[in-house]
């Protein structure tokens, strides 16, 4: 018997080795995907996971994804973890960072998108989920440089949530409003669960994916306790 | 050892009966408050949950309620399901359906929030949630004495969510964007899971009660997946 | 001939009077309704506007407004400026001092918005205004006295936008995002502008009153140049 | 003396060519910008603007664009009004024509902004205004293609009224709700003025441009009186 298949596509640590730790234990077959995949040698260890080294940005490159995943089995879930970012003041923004943010983190979620829907239109299940942060949805004074590609990210999610969803494909965005714990944020002064856990992130990803088609959603926003919004 | 408590404002069928169940089985004792509490005896034999005449718009009401809970043990979940709605074009509402539908909507959210924050600071946890509509956020043309307490209620509930998180007290507010269904809607033509579980709903309320609460989620929609939005 | 009628229902000082001053200037009857009329008596001077004592939230008194501006000529513009606020901790609130908040802020703007309609759509012609804040799309920690009449009036604006724009009424709703600068403020530190001037907020009501009935715009935000969003 | 310098940046028909006569008329010297500019040559004889050949996705010819636009005096007002779309299903666009749309509608944007701020936070003053559409605020099915760039668009332009706003430098973006006037749809049946007048949103912009600087707004929607939103 073949396992669904997940791809997480923008794999490194954090969310996305908590989300690939979670859907291993699930039983899904994992595939991930990163531009480097040298540092995914223990979560692969770990959870089993096939790793394909993508660049989202490169249509040949996220078509080479998808056909790996294609050979682990039926794919039931895809998440676009990847991000684009270019840090400074509008006037001292480097265009060709700019660029290439907005290709990273808005082109490549349609990419990997359309892959995703070209294999979930056929099968007439699944489900395509975007990561998003605070920036995908107010643009931050000295933020342009993330907020162009976040914001676009979002248009694309929700205009494939509104066309697909019919097709029973289900297409989330996810608003991750503050900061992911890491190993050493554990030892930083402060409340505690200030940062975001993302085992808790992969637990409220997986509900999402598992939600009855009669009550799904299309946007989920997560933050902490104690973070300002 | 005694259970936690779940105060179901706003009860009958649908929605507070689904939640009535799940949380009696996941082991909460429940209190049902209801104008008519007539109508609950079924569900109270079923759940063993308590009911409480209540009007949400008088504070006597709301407070006599909240002392039924009291002696129910503690206060873990109270959920604010009444709503308030003046039928009709603007022209031709009858101005005292549309202040009983502010008063029982927006008010009486705001009496049985208040009842439930003087408890659960005092514990220092618990959550509070709000049921909200697709008029909660979109004004539609003939509806104008539906959306003035529906979005009134969310105004309430954000506020109450910024406030009272940092004190360890989750406010959450849900977008129900759809018709919930009945024993009925499954003889009407259409396609299958066109109408909103009542279960999946109650389901989805529950998981956020749950939630770490380094990744909380103040507001979650629930549609079904033929659902324009 | 006669004028054009503007009503002003929640005059006093600050964005009222300019609304009056530059009304009155382009040659409309002005109508200003308050609960204390006799604070109105300069202005009403200045302006020779008429004020008819008027409690917003008692459907007889907003009739009675409206039968004197039914005397003084065809209705134009109508603008609902009063506010209800309650202040204060959820946990602290006064119930009675919400109840009216709510129905001055919310209901008053149903009962003005209506006898507004009935007026304008048998004209065929006209704009119905309602004046909002911050909280009127952000629900302060704090605030919930504030914001739950403030989202309330939004969402009948909202509804009533859509429903009457098609017979050619339009309805529109301001988001004053700041303190309005009052005589004093000149003398405070801080930047020049720094806080709204009730002439320049006047001005943008009128030219929107004035829109191409191609380009309508239903709600407009207007905040200092320095002020945080 | 010199006049101010209004740039119109995706310049053609419709509203550029409205916005260009109008800023022509109240004195601006006007330069369009367009990847073909010999379509402009009736509009550069009726107006006096200059015309500039332009890539808007490549930073060396916007670069080229406000060369001319300074030796033609001091900036004032920058419109980006160029669009970038890709039509078409998700599984059926074509990823180069995604990439394109994205580059020249939301990096374009950004390529035009950034020349804009340099030049206007060295002067202390200015405009720059972005035109977007329904597609920037809502996903539709079968429109990722444009919702991408748009939504893209507006974040920049969020962020950069963010930014800029404290420094004099007054960030607009319009959202035009709906299809725009041409000659020939006055002989399309149909309601009168169900179509956005070009004139009517140039002179939305100019009002925009001349707000008090105490009272600004960062988004405009304009939409015809019939259209349904």
């Amino acid at each position: 018997m073949t396992s669904n298949v997940a791809v997480i596509a923008g794999a490194g640590s954090g969310l996305s080795a908590s989300l690939a730790r979670l859907l291993a234990k699930e039983g899904f077959s994992v595939v991930l995907a990163a531009r480097n995949i040298e540092k995914l040698g223990a979560l692969q260890a770990e959870t089993g996971a096939q790793a394909v080294a993508t660049d989202v940005s490169d249509p040949a490159s996220v078509e080479r994804l998808f056909d790996v995943a294609d050979k682990a089995g039926p794919l039931s879930l895809v998440v676009f973890n990847a991000s684009g970012r270019a840090r400074g003041p509008i006037a001292e923004l480097d265009p060709e960072a700019v660029r290439q943010a907005l290709l990273v983190g808005a082109y490549g979620g349609f990419l990997v998108g359309q892959q995703a829907a070209h294999r979930l239109i056929a099968q007439g299940a699944g489900s395509i989920f975007f990561t998003g942060a605070t920036a995908s949805v107010k643009g931050f004074a000295g933020s342009a440089g993330f907020a162009m590609p976040k914001f676009g990210l979002r248009g694309l999610a929700q205009s494939m949530a509104r066309e697909l969803a019919p097709k029973n494909i289900h297409v989330a965005h996810f608003i991750i409003d503050g900061a992911i714990a890491s190993v050493s944020s554990g030892q930083e002064p402060g409340p505690p669960d200030r940062r975001l856990s993302p085992d808790a992130i992969a637990e409220a990803y997986l509900s999402i994916h598992r939600q009855h088609r009669s009550a799904w959603t299309w946007e989920m926003e997560l933050r902490p306790w104690v973070e300002t919004f």
